[in-house]
């Protein structure tokens, strides 16, 4: 007990410092560094957020000493203010707020005008002439007090105050006088005391007590928890409890209140600070958008001392924190005072130009600027266009911020109707229920996706996210009508088929008809420095997963230094090989199984020939055939419905009859776990013998016609064993020497394996003994780790899981470090041991991901790869990755 | 080179002894051993497994030196025996064998009569004045050294043997007169000439390096490394060369050549030697079965002396061994001459009695004798039916030794039927081409599986194995005739339904008609003894997995000391209750699963009811609901065939039509992986609330009616999170308070976990803060570690693995120890770090096999937990375990 009473558990502003978040939450930490700055914050002092979890640990008892230490601080600003709480006189009027390490906006509770009762309001509308003003602010502490702390239904209060307009025969509340206001005081504390069994606290200390209690409960509550998961914030640094002289911005002309940007929050521009303000008004007036603010310039020619006051203040602040401001201030009477200052939320575009100007005006170095200003997911909206919101236009519905970016195109309400009109060129949005995986092809075809149901980890939104294209999901407005061939919202829209949507992925929002969008900026000058900055940092190479050579240029204009994963199934799916791929699972004798593959290996060779030249000489990894053989058959229940049909009506059906077999023959209960990977190479050998065979053929062709030789990285996917790679080597080996002198050249060539199981992790090091490169496959690996089907996870359990707080994130989003991240550090670590110098990358979608990649960083891979649209964003956050590790 | 060359490769058989295995080869070491001991033994020496390893790792190059060794042991040798190799005169002939450190019959090539050439053969003919012998060794020679060492095609000598016989007028061998040998000599020897392109070697030095050439080769042939690979053998190892001086059996009515052990093998009672002899015969000729061979006992009689020689012998043999022996002797002209002991095969029943004897005699003590004399495995041989083969009855076909045990009954052809007869108390052999999932309530009900495809990892083996049932798989010679009602073999047989056949598992043969059963001895005195040793030694506890109290009853009578796992899904699938199921699925609000599950609650209760009263106070552990949901409706393409049929026909099918969407909803792409487990509980709470209440109300009610309270464990299935333990641990614990409110009494219970994913056993650590116990689920981590999907796997391409020697074990029988036991090994490690008392065990198949329980024993599990009838296998693999880990 007596290391408990004797530690500190209050800390006047005074006392703190910025450096102090952790203890004193962020809100505390920045009021004391600008009292610190001897900038004009009203006085008070800061409960720390270790008294917040001592409290909850405790049973959700007061630590013992902290009421005392409370009076203390408490005397201390009552001598500094010469007002005392409660005085009938001239009353000291404090605030209540919570402010946690991690900001949490919105999530936990504050009380304003903390002090007030029924003698001290009388002291206070004399002090400030002003009863109106008093009254007002005693009903609303009366309100907030019995909502926040004791838990009374707010619309009783709400209902009390229209009644009372009724009766008034007024519609604004400021039209109410100040003895209207007195009497809804009475009528407040009726309902409080109906409610609570008890008059409404006279003693200010015990409203004191009362409101700090709730703020510590605050930190528990299920709004405040479940945030705390989604961003995956711990559930032990408590909230810190700050209690503040109240200023007032409401007292006549001379007062105001406003917030502000030390930059520009969109541009990113600097110059004259960025914000609003009204006059004679609280901050609450700000946000509840009664009254429409003007400009911050314009507070220069209302109180212009009061203006130069706060410019030189948010300059200092900038300078402080080296980094753009997002500051609270208050103006009463013509005196500034600062409430708060806090880094200011801002776009890609003003994260990337302030970053560069921050540098150039010497205020950061650029491995700073990195670390502490870039955002490296956000560069990715740099890619996507934008809604031109400059016409103000009025959303007619919101949904889930499922892929970002904006588009505009017509409504249509079936994949096969999306891939037509798309095929027409016709820009469409396709609007379902929700996406199911037969949706993919009209998913390609459209600009937009728009959907009733589901989240971010829908069907819709994750296949949206990975080709980069903008989608709203869970729209829960939207009326999907697919039989009257419309969609509505609500009662007041109808788009029929045809008609136009624009959507916004970046903000959720679903407009009725054609809006302006601005063109994405991949080039922007501000990009282009932060990402040299990022190429001199960044330690791990960054290449990309792309399968034609379309992707591949793409991912080369965005800066990929190689292919780290080309798929060879996509090439198996076009219409003009899928024939001849079922010719070979066909195949009852090697004659025709030869045959089917001879026609296979021309196809190959154009393929690989396309992407060859699209990298000239950067490295390529293909990953030879992986899915099960029964994804290029037909599906089995519509074989089996066909065939039932057929006997039903009697009209044979000879194709299906003859698919049947071969589909039940290729039949599992579990894919992911079954016939797939280099599986299939050693049940068919002569499958990947022709695939190496395309791949050096065409290697050597391109090394012949352009002078550049391609560098080769055959990757047999789905090891687990030594013996499977050491087996599929020797074939590729065998293959090679052949094509080598049927060619009359030679081309420099790595075997390696993707490892995506956890037993390959495990015995990385024999594995290792056969594999020149190791390429993690982190989507698979999550799967077979944790157990997780992707496709049954995200559209079944996950969301759950996620929703009651099992899960924090997505795994398949943010590499899961304890368990898929251990596999991988050891298999890193135990492959190393044996073979020094092995390529060590991954190709997973975490790849893409700055959480991930950071990860990655830190043990050691040599590359990540990851889809064209992300490679920017992995160029930084490898940067980011590489200064994280420098500084240990 | 020096240190190549320094080494010591050839051994003198008296340099030698029973514990150079490792580098004589288990032949070498047993003939050096017999010298040691004095017996009569021809002289020769051993080249060891070492030489041969170098000489394949060369290059297939001799090592230097070894030629020089040879030689001075083979002067050495001639010095002994006064005869030279190739001597015109005298010459010695000698046998080349190979001889590998693990038995591997059969396997390699053996050399005989080796020195013989046209000089020494007539030598050979003067001295034993026996041209006609002379001649017939020197064509045998021929015959096997251009087969064994130059590959001659050997039918090339049968076909010349058979047209000289054919010539003379003559059928058998024997007739032929020693000038037609010599004849036959001239024309094996033109026809090795014609093959090879030169003479047959006359020289016997040639002829000695060109056969030990050849058995190294040996080692690397096709044979050899598929016999290895299937028996766990390591291939580098090497195989040892024995050359050793021929002695003849042949020679006249005072020689012979037998083979003996030193106890019956079949019955393991001691006394009198058990074997068979040939008068006047090589050892070759006991095998080929020309003529048949007398009890050795009769021996006696005919050569009094060398019997007695025997006799005392292999008494000294068993007493140096400390174990049965198996020799092989040759006696000529009256003088025994040993060639070979080495551990005799034996039968489970001769196992025990051999071992208990042998111990009561006082040549071992029990943990030796546990060790070195019993396999675990053979056991449950004991708990099936054999096949009385007294009548020597002929066998109609073979196939895979799928499931040992003998079974006769009548042929059903599907597993409805197999049902149907097996209810009304017929005894049925169920006969398919092949097994699957459907079948298994056949497969309950029949007395034996026969099937016509797969082999011992097929689906019928699995089942049958699992069930104790015996099955005979991959009959090739088997067509079944579903459509005539009749099974066929080749053309010979054909047997109706109902008609009966007799299978014997352990055979793999299959007989047409009734055959006469011996029952099982499970309480076969000599298994008391060796499983009362077996408790006294174990450390780890034997629990069994049962579902019903049946099983627990007869796992009791097995040994178990608790269920280790009580699955309840079986309870689910029951007529009465589907239906119930089925409403709690298809359930669109909350009452109405609630209704379900009050209807489910009361069955459960007596399910519970029932097992706790079989077990009696000792510890059970029920796993709440694991599989998905989909699995207790009807098949989605079957559902979707009814509807187009109706749609089709205009016959609604109303309940096709309310099941779909249900069905629709809850597939999956992998159930495997998919919404299965914990996940149901945390998806709906109210179900696992419901299994944990009536397990809780069962106990509490046996407690009260017995007075003998249930230890109960309560195991959450496929946790891979702390977070999903936590979340349910907390609902045990608060529905557990409610039912002993209700009760009026408590029960001792536990909360615990399946490791079962391999991120559960990466962060056991923190999954054991929530756990008092882990049971490792060894079946599933095997299948998300390798990625294998055990009903894929097992019959598509792990045959094919096994094939090809990629992998050497079915995983699912014998736990990978590299990968997943890897995985089980660190989690109790970090398991125990947190939480030192935790329990431990293993409920996956692998706690019913030999090796796996050693390895679990290794790692120190506290318990593991197997079927019924491998209860008694697994009390003595624990107690081997037990004795290993002891002597370190």
């Amino acid at each position: 007990m007596s290391a408990t009473a004797s530690r500190k558990r209050v800390y006047d502003f005074a006392e703190g410092s910025r450096d102090m978040r952790m203890l004193l939450g962020g809100k505390g930490a920045n009021v004391a560094e600008m009292t610190r700055l001897g900038l004009p914050v009203p006085g008070g002092f800061t409960i720390t957020t270790r008294a917040c979890i001592d409290y909850l640990s405790a049973d959700h008892t007061m630590p013992p000493g902290l009421g005392d230490e409370i009076t203390r601080h408490l005397q201390s600003l009552e001598a500094r203010t010469g007002k005392r709480l409660g005085d009938a006189d001239d009353p000291l009027l404090v605030s209540v707020r919570s402010g946690a390490p991690e900001s949490m906006p919105g999530m936990m509770d504050t009380v304003l005008n903390l002090g007030l009762n029924d003698a001290s309001v009388r002291g206070l509308a004399a002090r400030t002439r002003n009863p109106r003003f008093a009254y007002d602010s005693y009903r609303r502490f009366i309100q907030m007090f019995a909502d926040v702390v004791e838990g009374v239904e707010r619309s009783l209060f709400e209902d009390a105050l229209s009644d009372l307009k009724a009766a008034r025969g007024v519609t604004q509340d400021v039209e109410l006088e100040a003895d209207d206001l007195l009497e809804l005081v009475a009528t407040y504390k009726a309902i409080f005391r109906e409610n609570k069994g008890e008059d409404f606290p006279q003693e200010p200390r015990t409203q004191l007590d009362a409101s700090i209690r709730a703020v510590f409960e605050s930190w528990d509550n299920r709004r405040a928890r479940d945030y705390r998961r989604v961003n995956r914030i711990p559930d032990d640094l408590g909230t810190g409890v700050n209690v503040q002289q109240m200023v007032f911005g409401n007292t006549g002309p001379r007062s105001a209140t406003g917030v502000a940007f030390t930059r520009n929050n969109t541009t990113g521009e600097a110059g004259e600070p960025f914000g609003e303000f009204l006059i004679n008004a609280q901050g609450e007036d700000v946000v509840a958008g009664i009254r429409t603010p003007e400009p911050l310039a314009q507070l220069r020619a209302h109180l212009p001392e009061a203006y130069d006051q706060l410019v030189a203040t948010m300059a200092l602040l900038e300078k402080t924190y080296r980094n753009m401001q997002d500051v609270e201030f208050t103006i009463e009477e013509g005196q500034l005072y600062m409430l708060q200052t806090r880094n200011g939320m801002r776009s890609a575009e003003a994260m990337l130009r302030i970053a560069v100007e921050m540098v150039d005006e010497g205020l950061l170095a650029p491995g700073e600027a990195m670390t502490s200003l870039v955002v490296a997911d956000q560069v990715r909206q740099l890619l996507l266009p934008r809604l031109d919101l400059s016409g103000a236009p009025v959303p007619a519905a919101h949904g889930v911020r499922a892929s970002p970016g904006a588009a505009c195109g017509i409504v249509v309400f079936s994949s096969d109707e999306a891939e037509r009109r798309g095929r027409a060129g016709e820009s469409v949005i396709l609007v379902r229920d929700e996406t199911t995986p037969d949706d993919f092809h009209g998913m390609v075809a459209a600009k937009g996706i728009l959907t009733a149901r589901g989240g971010k980890t829908s069907h819709a939104a994750i296949v949206a996210v990975g080709m980069g294209t903008p989608a709203v999901t869970g729209v829960t407005d939207l009326h999907v009508d697919e039989a009257d061939g419309c969609l509505r919202i609500r009662d007041e829209f109808t788009v029929r088929e045809g008609e136009y949507v624009t959507i916004d992925g970046a903000s959720g929002t679903v407009y009725v008809g054609q809006l302006p969008l601005l063109p994405p900026d991949p080039h922007n000058r501000y990009l282009e420095r932060v990402l040299s900055w990022a190429d001199a940092f960044r330690t791990m190479k960054v290449r990309t997963n792309a399968d034609t050579p379309e992707d591949a240029r793409r991912a080369r204009e965005f800066g990929a230094e190689g292919i780290g994963l080309c798929r060879t199934e996509h090439m198996f799916g076009g219409e003009d090989r899928l024939p001849h791929v079922q010719d070979m699972i066909m195949a009852t004798n090697h004659r025709d199984l030869v045959l089917a593959l001879d026609v296979l290996r021309g196809f190959q060779i154009a393929d690989f020939i396309g992407i060859f030249d699209a990298m000239e000489g950067l490295p390529v990894t293909i990953r030879l055939l992986d899915p099960p053989l029964h994804e290029f058959l037909p599906d089995y229940t519509d074989l089996r419905v066909r065939l039932a049909r057929a006997e039903i009506t009697g009209t044979p059906d000879p194709e299906a009859e003859s698919q049947l077999p071969n589909v039940e023959r290729l039949q599992e209960v579990n894919p992911m776990l079954g016939t797939r990977g280099c599986r299939l190479g050693i049940e068919i050998p002569d499958l990947y013998r022709m695939q190496v065979a395309a791949i050096l053929t065409a290697a050597c062709e391109v090394k012949k016609r352009t002078g550049v030789a391609p560098i080769v990285e055959i990757m047999i996917p789905l090891v687990g064993f030594e013996d499977e790679l050491r087996w599929l080597r020797d074939h590729v080996l065998d293959v090679a020497e052949s094509v080598f002198t049927d060619q009359g050249t030679r081309v420099e060539y790595h075997v390696g394996t993707m490892i995506e199981l956890p037993r390959a992790a495990l015995v990385a090091d024999e594995i290792a003994r056969q594999a020149d490169f190791f390429s993690f496959g982190t989507n698979d690996l999550t799967q077979t780790t944790l157990g997780f089907s992707r496709d049954d996870a995200e559209t079944k359990f996950l969301g759950d899981y996620l929703g009651k707080g099992i899960l924090r994130s997505n795994p398949f989003e943010h590499i899961d470090q304890a368990g898929v991240g251990k596999l991988v550090r050891m298999a890193c670590e135990s492959a190393r041991k044996v073979k020094p110098k092995i390529k060590l990358g991954v190709c997973g979608e975490h790849g893409g991901d700055p959480d991930s990649i950071r990860f990655f960083g830190s043990i050691g891979l040599d590359y990540v790869s990851c889809s064209p649209y992300r490679v920017q964003t992995a160029r930084i956050a490898a940067a980011q990755a590489a200064l994280q590790g420098s500084r240990g």
